[in-house]
Formats: C-alpha cells, structure tokens, sequence
C-alpha cells in the first residue's frame, strides 16, 4: 500500500504537517505540496463544444502520483472554515480529468483509500465539521472509502504535540500503515 | 445601500450567474469575477517575524470594492460542494487583511450584510448545507451579518430558470433592495 | 396522491402548523398530531432472543395513516435545534417496525415522498441544517424521497405570516400538490 | 468536580454505555438512565397566560441531579441519527426550566462542563455529526462549556471495544476526570 500525503499548507512545519508526519512515522511515502505546485484553477467546459483541453501546469505530475498510491492522505489547517484555497484548487480540478479520455478517473479513484487530517486555532472539534462534511460528498462522489480523520488543535507552530487526542490518533493511524 | 455582486464562477452565464441577476434585475451594482481576476493564495506569515507583506496582484482593487459598498451578493456554482477555488482564495486572504496596518478589516467587514447564492447539479438543497454552515461561519468571524441564502438547482446552462422557489426568492430579494 | 400531515408541536396552531396549511389549503388531506398520541419510546430489542413484541400504544393506528397515504409532511417547530420529542420517539420506533414480519416497513416506505416544515424563532436558516442533514440521513436510510423543506421563521404565535419567502414556497407547494 | 453520567440508551449494557464506563473507571459519580424514568414531552406554554406549571413526574428529581453536579456526560446510541426520544424529551423540558422561577437554570447550566459519548453501528465518525452540531448549539444557547466528544462504532453489544480510537480517548477522558 502506497501512501500518498496531500498538503495544503501554505507554511512548512504546520501543525497539521506535524500531525501527519506523527501518522507516517518510520514510513515510506510521498509528500505533495499543493502549494508549491502550479495548480490553475478549473475552467468549467463541460456545457461547452470543445471541451477541457489539457493545461500547462504541474497536474500532469499529481495526476500520476494520484494513480500511483493507494491511501491518500490529505492535510489541511482550517482556513475559513474551509480546506486551503490552492487544495480546492486541487480537486475542482477533478471536474475535468473525469472526462478524460486518457483514463477513467472515477475508477481509478474509486480503488484508493482516503485519510483527512485538519488542524484548526480556535475549535476544530466543531467549527471543521462542515469540511468533513464536504469530504465525504467529494470521496463519495468518486467512490473512494473515506477512512477517516483527525481534527487536530493547534496556534502557534507546535502547539498540536500538547492535543493528546489528535496526536494518540495519530499514532493508531500508524500502527494501522505499518502492519 | 450599494451593492457588490461577487461571483465565483469559472464560466459566464451559468446558472448561479442567472439568479443574481434575476435578484439584482434593474438596480444598480457593482459586478466582480473573483475568476477573472489575479488573487495569489494566501501565504501564511502570522507566525513569522517579518509578517505579511503587500501582494502584487488584483486584491488591492477588491479591497476598494469591498470598503465601498455595503451589501455583498456572493455567488458561487458548487464545485466539489464548496465555494470555487478563486472564491475560496479570496477568503483565505482575508487572513492577511485582518492583520493589515492601513485599516481595521474586522471592523470594516462588520458593517456590511451578506447574501449567498449557490447553485448545483444534483441536489443543492442538501449537498450545499455543509457550504451554508461554512459561510455562517465567516461571516460571524468578522461579524458581518448573514442575512439569507438562496440554493438553485440546474445542470444545463439556463435550467435554473425552471427552479420556482429559487427564482421567486431571489424576485423576494430584489424587491427588498429595491424598496 | 393522498397527503398525511405529520405533526410534532405540542401547542396548536404554532407558527409551523400554519405554514403547513399553508402548503395544503384547500387540499384534502389527514392530519396527525403526535403529542396527542401515546407514543411510547422504542425500546431495543435488536439483539435479544425474543425480539420486538407489539406495543399497546396508539402506533398501530399511524402505521395504517403511514401505509395509506402517499405523500409524508413533516411538520415540527426547532425544539432544541431538533425535532420535538414526540417526533423523535415516532421516528425511533421505525427500528422496530423494520423487523415486524406483518409488512415490509422499508419497502412501504420506500415509495413515498417526503417533505419537511420547520419553523424557529430565532435563525433557523442556520439552526435547522442539522436538523435538515438528519432528517436527510432517516429518508435516506429507508430510501423516501426527500422532495423539500422550508424553513420557517416566527416566534410569537402567528410571525411566521410575515417570512415572505416561507409562505410563497408554502404556496408553490400548494401548486404542485393541487396539479 | 462531581460527574453525573446521562445516558439515552434503552437498552442496559449497550455500546455507548460501555465507552462511557470506559471514559468513567474508577471514579465515583452518578448515572441517571433517562429511559427508566417518567419524563413527559414539553408542553410549550410561552405564549399562554398561565404559563408553566410543575409537571408530576422525575423531573424534579432529575433537576436535583442537574444541580448537584459539575460534569455531566452525555451518552446516548444514535437512533435515526440522533439523540434517543427520552434524551430528546429531556432537552425540550429545559424551554419550562428556563422560565421557572424557582431558580435560574441558564445560569446554573452555564456553569457546567459537557462531554458527549455517540455510539452507532454504521458510520458514526459522519452521520453523528449533524447530533454533534445539535449538542454545540444546545450548550451554546445555556453557555455551557462543550469540552469534547466521543464517536464511537459498534453495532452487536461489546463491538465498540475493538474501536480502537473511541476507547483510547475514553481512557483520555479518565484520566483527566482522574487527575
């Protein structure tokens, strides 16, 4: 099982990167900044006679990583309530590759198993409930198995190691990928 | 009372773009395409020393925009149930603008009223809800008041003019403005 | 299309209870008003031997209005950011009947179309979206479709007449049920 | 910090149950099991003249408990998605409460700490959300502090010991009550 960590941070070393790295502790796996990559925004062009034609950005290169791992992992701290823009990004994107005919995305996502880790200032614990919400419409959308999540606390850089919940979750997490 | 219709949409003419107009028909307003704009993700500096610097992109516009009026109309088609990707980068940066020296964005923000309108394919009623939750949670953030949502149906180009209840609330809200 | 009103307020002509007539004036159809039934609470019997033995209470008679009618309006002021008690313990019980070897509960179900009305005094276009994504969630399980609902608001005994967008999708409600 | 533990259940033993004498080992505290005890629906008086009067059943007793406690647990399985009907009766009751004038209840309820044990045999981590948001605007509405939750899985009776998440952050809990 090949594991596949999908960032949305915008700043390194976040608390929820934290989280993730106490998950994948001791493990193989691949590490994908959104916020590096150039991601555009989706053009809808499903009504429209052309269609979607390729775009000239990093996707080609996440879109092979995506079909190359098992598990996903994606993590994100709570901005506005929400996943991180360049992470919306991210998956509006998934509106075109579902039509094209290179592949069949849907399938292809359908095999994969989905982890969420968010981390959040003030209440994560209520206040992130709406984006696992929206998670769940979009794994199920494609059906991929939403395993499931670790809503994480956490200001200043670090300050997730003190959340004993989230952490010792963490930690199941990766006894879960190790065995 | 003026007006600011914020569109999140990647397409012009969708269905959400009809049920503003149908709300704003014959009042003045200002139209913004977050799409057709220049908005950099947010790059997260709270905890660093030298904090945020000023981005050269098109936000400095929107600012303007967003001081100068005082009802905001946010429309967004849902992608992936969620704001667009160009809405959400909007948002994400006003992380930065709450921290901004040159004016009090809180208290700014905490003046204006604001509407949402969301349309979807499949099934907005339910699918948005979690969106809905999101943007109350927003605008309670800088205590902007979340007067009403309409969510429309429509797959095609146009079909949203077949949803009664979304168009007839949306005439209910223009003549709110209008009065 | 036989149409069966299914109430949940303890007090008549509560503010929910008038948009309901306002959703099928002129219409014939049944009322039911759950706090004057002896609805007794469903007590789990699941996993022990004898299993669930029929209740002497007044739910016999509202499994015949359930299995007579066509179209389900839900009816229930927010109580607690939920359904009245009543309802609850009317929508507990369910579990039982899916295992009462006399009918296909589910099956029954299955066929017909439900609607909800809640009414709230304070902000249930918000509030209520628990609610909404519940009651979601218990259509769902028993594959009903959840046609629409409406949120309603009002909090002195009569307010809701002035939620104009409450009361005109009540009316376009009305259409369809007449048409 | 005296601890009351409030289960829904109607069966004895059930998961919910366990995870909360998990979160509650060796500690001395009170379990009131609503199902056992005569609680009527609420009769909305608000807008009546007379008002609220007291109602003959063990709410008064229950009132008792309320008051003479710190901590209350709040467990209940999750039926049709939410809290049972006798847990659902026993919120409602707090709209008399409120008003009564023998003592402030939204001051006294203010001064407590909630915790929250769903269990269900399905999906809890996403369909027990909604009752989560549920519970978050109950303790708001009364200021009561909503510290954490639990959502645990199990469906036969004992399941839940092997949701290695769930008993993990009982014992959690433990030791903070402990401590």
């Amino acid at each position: 099982m090949k594991i596949l960590n999908i960032l949305g941070s915008s700043r390194k070393e976040g608390n929820s990167e934290i989280l993730s790295e106490q998950a994948l502790s001791d493990l193989q796996y691949k590490k994908v900044c959104l916020a590096e990559k150039n991601i555009k925004p989706v053009v809808d062009k499903r009504h429209s006679k052309e269609g979607y034609s390729i775009v000239l950005d990093d996707y080609e290169e996440l879109l092979t990583d995506l079909f190359n791992h098992d598990i996903y992992i994606f993590t994100t701290p709570l901005y506005w309530y929400g996943m991180t823009g360049p992470m919306k990004n991210f998956f509006d994107r998934w509106s075109q590759y579902l039509r094209d005919e290179r592949f069949d995305f849907k399938a292809e996502m359908s095999k994969k198993k989905a982890y969420v880790i968010v981390t959040a200032g003030a209440n994560p614990k209520i206040e992130a409930l709406p984006l696992i919400q929206q998670f769940e419409y979009i794994f199920k959308f494609v059906n991929m198995e939403f395993v499931d999540y670790i809503l994480g606390q956490g200001n200043l850089p670090g300050d997730v190691r003190v959340d004993k919940a989230a952490m010792s979750k963490a930690l199941l997490w990766n006894q879960t990928f190790s065995s």
